[in-house]
């Protein structure tokens, strides 16, 4: 009996020293991420970083993909969805809130990596496919919402008034690098209830 | 007399033999380029497959982001405008190009690493902003000419405008993936042409 608590005693402080172990190599795959983007990432540079051996690493993550993968869950890019009654005012929120994601979270600076990294590497693509199914998420709860309440017709495509909300947002911070201020999303989510009304 | 005409036509050859070498460097870098996107374009790779010495590349190019800067002048992202003196129109022929070039034109699968490169380097944050400019120019002349017609108000700002156009575009292509099909297209410039009108 003693000398079976001792081994589960043992068992712990493995199970601890391996969490400790994963979590600085997840750290360290962000923190590298984040600097870099992905080009940088290699799991060399995580050893080092880390101060993980390469085996331990890979015991944990078969590849350097199923690594990103884990250390790509942490940029969160989820925003919450708000809940208001209102589809115009819900989607201010929304917007604002991605507005201000995009000019200070670290994940965007880190996701043009993934994007281009993801046009050569199926894995990377389906990475880049779950980040981006987080933040449609809570813009498709408040569009669909909005149709229940009989607001927005049903037969308004909500994954085109997705892209007309967050394409416009995504332009600004990654291709024309215009300020993502007050008055564009006040536009931006203008011009769908706009639309939405002369629609019905 | 005789000698200086001897001269001239060595001169000649010589410069035409400078501007094959040129194009060369600049064929493989670009074709570098397509395939393996801005992170696979090394002055050392481009010497391995134009076969032109290194010295001789950085006599015309004296670093890797003016080579890089020239070869994506072969990207070719400016469309030409369209002029049918119906803002409608002109916008669905420039938004249905644009859409096509995003499905099948090269620069479309490059454009992401220079995306991800200009978060972190100026200079390619330069050839972006150029890249981009050019993209963006005939959107700006469409718009510019509807509002000399009156037909869209003046205070209506036009990069709000593009942004609403070229934005769910890009989404589509690099973020959600999902086809730049012609009911997209039309829902596009729809919205753009629904919310000009309600703002009459």
């Amino acid at each position: 009996m003693k000398k079976n608590a001792k081994v589960k005693i043992d068992d712990a402080e493995l199970d601890e020293r391996v969490q400790r172990s994963k979590a600085a190599v997840l750290a360290a795959t962000y923190k590298l991420l984040t600097e870099t983007g992905l080009g940088g990432v290699s799991v060399d540079e995580v050893v080092k970083r880390s101060g993980v051996a390469k085996t331990t690493i890979y015991r944990h993550w078969p590849s350097r993909s199923a690594l990103l993968l884990d250390a790509c869950a942490n940029l969160r890019t989820q925003p919450p969805a708000p809940d208001t009654g209102s589809l115009k005012q819900d989607l201010e929120m929304l917007v604002t809130m991605v507005a201000e994601r995009l000019k200070t979270a670290k994940w965007s600076t880190v996701l043009p990596s993934i994007i281009d990294a993801a046009e050569r590497d199926l894995e990377l693509a389906e990475i880049q496919a779950r980040l981006h199914e987080q933040m449609r998420f809570p813009f498709r709860e408040v569009i669909e919402r909005s149709q229940e309440r009989g607001e927005l017709q049903r037969r308004a495509d909500p994954s085109h008034i997705i892209a007309a909300l967050l394409g416009p947002l995504f332009y600004r911070r990654w291709f024309s690098r215009e300020p993502l201020d007050k008055p564009f999303v006040k536009d931006v989510v203008g011009r769908v209830i706009d639309s939405a009304k002369s629609a019905a």
